[in-house]
């Protein structure tokens, strides 16, 4: 009884870019073909490019990161025809492990710049930044951030089942509405339409090719009918995960794969951007939707998981008092801003500086949980960062002796302020 | 060497309302009377009223609910005089134990109605329901919840130092301020101002209690500078909590206990209330918010927690895409309303009815948090709902009989729609 | 709907010696008179003297450890009239909540001296030591072992239903069969035949109780049949256990309440020993030891449980080599023996002595596994020591320096070797 | 910048035998050659045969677990040199992965037979028995025993430094002693002497290999100087374990990986026995030995584990009273022994036989502990079987109908007593 490998569905290449490896693709479209097909029960492996298809380099420069192109991102490993699902049922990815490719033991965490993708902190943190990570087993060290060291929860970005076009429909109806009302408030994208621009169809041509461009929606936002770019840092290996179908056979896809992510990915590029594989297997619920009311995915996390003790956290308030000092509305993504500013300015007492704090905020296992969201007129939100990722003592009654904590990547001729004031 | 019980510095009469108690006080002022003296190591115990100064009984009708004052709540512990803290220290709060008190076994979780105080989906629960639990122990059963038990995170709701007289006038212009600014765009209070009627300042009489009462801030929000009603289900017993102090004595105040809650405490009155017994300790850090940075209060939460398996959660996401299918921008707020519609439909099926499942999700101990923040224009948060506070099997797997699931305290008489049909 | 506080079964005095107080008994017999009746479902409390009844002192002085009457022991409270409960029957008994009385918020560990009582490791450490812990809600500190604080896993040491006649005549002829077997090669006692000095039979008179004297097992050992003093530190706050029935109405018994334990109690007094109070509630499963297959109880621990992260473990291997260097063949008892030796030796060189190192060893929670058992002829055990008890890094990479760790209690007059050198 | 792949120091081939490969060893002894040299910080990867040296086949029989040469067995990679470190050292392998082999994924356990290895339950179980392990990525499945999935605790069985003569000296010295004072007790071998019968001194030759055969101690004990075979379920990823150094250059080897192991280890070969990679870097702390008072290894464990609930659990309680109703005198070997039984006893009404529970509690992470050792004359100790690896509700209150459960694989043409009724 000899016994053959896990099949792979998907290869990558590391050293061409996205656009020219057809088995991945980077928008979301009925259309786009299948890739290849997964027999429900079967165990297959699904290799993944990096979020930005091989932009980054390991370097000590955060040009790259300043120079990123965001039309050319997201190329997911997929479509997968799942044998035997139809619309109106529920497909169960049982992800059974992810991890780093032997042949590129490294990622890294990015700090947009303000013009070009930015982040949730971009106000007070505009210039491009990066850390380096390098993967020792399911450990991860950066030179950027010295004197931490933690354990991945390995997890993908991005997993997600095709839209119908009704649902494509809805989706850019819903965004493009958004654009028209409320760009004009804000500096930055508040969403981003399709783009024919660097499209990939995976192995779509022609007019099939030219409708994905022109209708596909883009990448970045997780989406309710199909999850997508969720970013949830404990979908991590042994987690099954339950999705509506839109379409026949469908057409799963997954990548962005992440090394490790802190709740809010804050930084953007925020998690520890790496290329991977991911080992899953599929099944089906015939009309799953109506039998488990499934509007958006839902799933059970896996067994195996990083834990702290619970009182290892220390732990940040931040309420829906804005950083001008205005009052907010129960805003609970303000109050979040707040305890990710409290984390700063308590972490700069170490010896980082405010660019390295956020790249680990956004990199690290820290917990970000919705306190109370009903006491008017605040939110309150806790931020919890883990003490046992740092080799010094980081608790409250510490006796601080600040450490030499070098740098992170910037830009290089640039001159950065990497300290804000915060009132 | 005899050894003496723990010394009580507060004790409370469950059989009178709370302003006649002036031990206890429901406003933040710096001039609320000291109550007693703490000093810094010393242990002590504190009793403490439910939040609503025994409003509510052990009864089958939620008409105790729905005629609640809400003038008449927060009867606050305290304050205490913490010796030797001063303005620019921070004091450390020890919780060492949180309890019911024996003589009053039971708790409850309340739905308010909308015009009377509302919660997190008042727009689709608009009536007022309640939830009566009793205590085994450190174990909670309801009989409005059947199929339901799960262990206490006991925690007060409300914890903080008081104000100073620039901080107190810091917010009372804040939040007038937002009132003013979006109170005609809502139909229930989006702040509450200072309120002469059913203040309680405390033992203070004549001028002082009318300052007070003129201009002491409403105990519903937690705030920034003091915590407060932070609503934390974590600030469990084991807990260490850090404080500013802005006034001589910092006047630590406390009360609002809750024996479980889930994050959000959604329906408001949503944890599971309780008049109760706190034990404690306080140090003084000298300079603390300096050498802190400490801006907003942190904490360490304890290591005696419920601790159920990772996996053995089923979780629902939601983002910001609201119930009318607009599009909102990064709103975590909408976003964890989505995940909570999702919940409230899948645990449908089991048996239980809207309004029940919307007390379970408010008191039962569920993890809320953000997932991604910066996925523009959608964020995403996640709502885990443990499988093992059930005695029957409510994972998607299950085979599902709807069970008898009885029916929560309502209102007598009234009509009480208790499905909502989201689309 | 006025809701009582909770039904107290036992009551005990802490004035008076355990053997006035009728409600009490400290042997194993089945014609120990019921002392009340519990009905299935009903939550009741049940105070329990500490195992010595009163025997032991808050002091700084082991006289009181050298002199304990070791036959005046485990008053335990019962035994109970389980309604409804037969012979083949099981009986799970649910601890819903144990705490110390608030009218003795302290408790003890004790070395006892080789010559009565002794320990695990008495041939070292044969004298008599104590150290005093006191009780700050749920978390325990002593001034005899500073620069420790740790929550307690709070615990019933005994906790077993009554034996048949048959089961006791078989207890009694397996014991005193092993002292005639081996007792010449020990000089300590190998096992405790029933004696009738100082035996307590609870309510029992006359024939009854001198039956009991004669022939009631002693209360040292926990026993396949019923548990009894199992001294298991999991069995807490939410576990259920099952029994097996031998008498009607099972006759449950417990007490020798610890307010924390490490794996093995390997002091003997190893506990935090206390009086306490013990929630509890029983039901009865039919013919449950045939449908359970049930010869020797098992049990669901609570979920309540103290954890520290899994890598906050310092942990000792031990084999079975003993200490005169001499190969034992698969003994997982001598193998956990040097265990405790190794971790002995490490912890001394932050400045405790060996007895104090004992007795934190035996009270706090340390993890004692068996780790292999097949490998001959080494048994390979491990011993792991939470680090977060301390408020000194305790790690084997820390910086050391000696603290002032003062003493435990110790006998008055006598010279006390607190080192001991193994080879 | 460009970054290679982690270093490889030792491959192995799966389709030769062990002792064609010099890479690999299988005896410990001074003077085995270093295979290779590691440096304090270089992080490392190692690949490993399984235990047998490929003498297990994935199939139906057991007929290879009954005819496994046992003088063939644990091919330890390494060993290795590492840089700087000399006698009275202590070394510091952290452990930062270890994974099954792409190009095999499945691994088994067995049961050996009675006068062929034998296990701890022998006397019961005397037939040979195996079940193969499907690798999921991290989680395992079995054929042999459905309706069981669990997350693999991966971790080497055997690492552990060489001996310098003198402790080789006092190994052989040690054993021989046990075997010559007690094997004429016993029906299997209680230790196992040196044996120049394929004994592989890895790329020695000539007279030191034939010392290295004349001399060397087997591996199957683990010993308190240097590790060795210790089987530590807990020993796994993220794990840092510290050594004594008696060589220069330490002598590391490893190998005997498990994807899971029970503690005890209960059937000898009752780990899920694989080929794999490991990951590791190497520390010195130079004079550790005194530093650390370090007689035997310490190690900290990972962070990365799985955790169930503490509430998950069905515990048995397994007392020194043996199988024959004998009182033993404080044994936890026999007390352990009495606990896998009451497991068999129970886990038998789901439907598996004797063999299959006996395969499970070896290879699933069940728990033991030492409870109580001192409770004269009896041991207690705990066996909890996670209830998360069943797919069927297997606690006390079940509703119970056998499943089909198939059979292990076993020996072709013997008959088989799958139950063995216990008194």
């Amino acid at each position: 009884m000899p016994v053959e490998p896990i099949r792979y569905v998907t290869k990558v290449d590391l050293t061409k870019p996205g656009d020219e490896q057809p088995q991945v693709h980077n928008r979301w479209h009925p259309d786009v073909p299948f890739s290849e097909t997964i027999t429900p029960g079967e165990i297959v492996k699904v290799e993944c490019l990096d979020w930005t298809g091989n932009q980054i380099k390991n370097s000590d420069s955060a040009d790259d990161i300043l120079n990123v192109d965001l039309s050319r991102i997201h190329y997911l490993s997929g479509p997968f025809n799942i044998e035997g699902a139809a619309p109106g049922d529920v497909i169960c990815v049982e992800i059974h492990d992810v991890q780093p490719l032997e042949r590129q033991p490294w990622g890294y965490c990015g700090v947009f710049h303000k013009s070009n993708g930015g982040g949730f902190l971009d106000r007070f943190y505009p210039e491009a930044a990066k850390a380096i990570f390098d993967f020792a087993g399911i450990q991860a060290t950066s030179r950027h951030l010295p004197h931490v060291k933690f354990t991945g929860l390995i997890h993908p970005g991005i997993i997600g089942t095709a839209p119908s076009q009704e649902v494509l429909d809805e989706w850019n109806s819903r965004e493009t509405g958004l654009i028209k009302q409320i760009q004009h408030l804000h500096d930055t994208a508040v969403a981003q339409p399709p783009l024919e621009t660097n499209a990939h169809p995976g192995s779509a041509t022609g007019d099939v090719a030219a409708k994905i461009a022109r209708e596909g929606a883009r990448t970045i936002p997780g989406r309710p009918e199909n999850g997508g770019n969720c970013d949830i840092k404990n979908l991590t290996r042994g987690s099954k995960c339950y999705f509506p179908v839109h379409v026949p056979g469908a057409k799963l896809s997954l990548g962005d794969l992440h090394f490790s992510q802190g709740d809010g990915e804050i930084s953007f590029c925020g998690a520890i951007e790496m290329a991977g594989v991911i080992t899953i297997s599929v099944s089906v619920i015939k009309n799953g939707i109506d039998k488990l009311s499934l509007k958006s995915p839902i799933f059970m996390p896996g067994d195996l998981q990083v834990h702290y003790g619970p009182s290892r956290y220390v732990t940040f308030e931040g309420f829906s008092v804005d950083e001008d000092g205005q009052q907010q509305y129960l805003c609970a993504t303000t109050a979040y801003r707040q305890a990710c500013i409290r984390a700063i300015e308590y972490l700069r007492r170490f010896g980082y500086n405010d660019y390295q704090i956020y790249l680990l905020l956004s990199s690290a296992p820290v917990e970000g949980h919705i306190a109370g969201i009903v006491d008017v007129p605040n939110a309150c939100t806790t931020l919890g960062v883990p003490l046992d990722i740092f080799d010094f003592d980081a608790s409250p009654e510490a006796e601080v002796a600040k450490l030499d904590m070098g740098n992170c990547a910037l830009v290089k001729g640039s001159s950065h302020p990497v300290t804000y004031e915060f009132k």
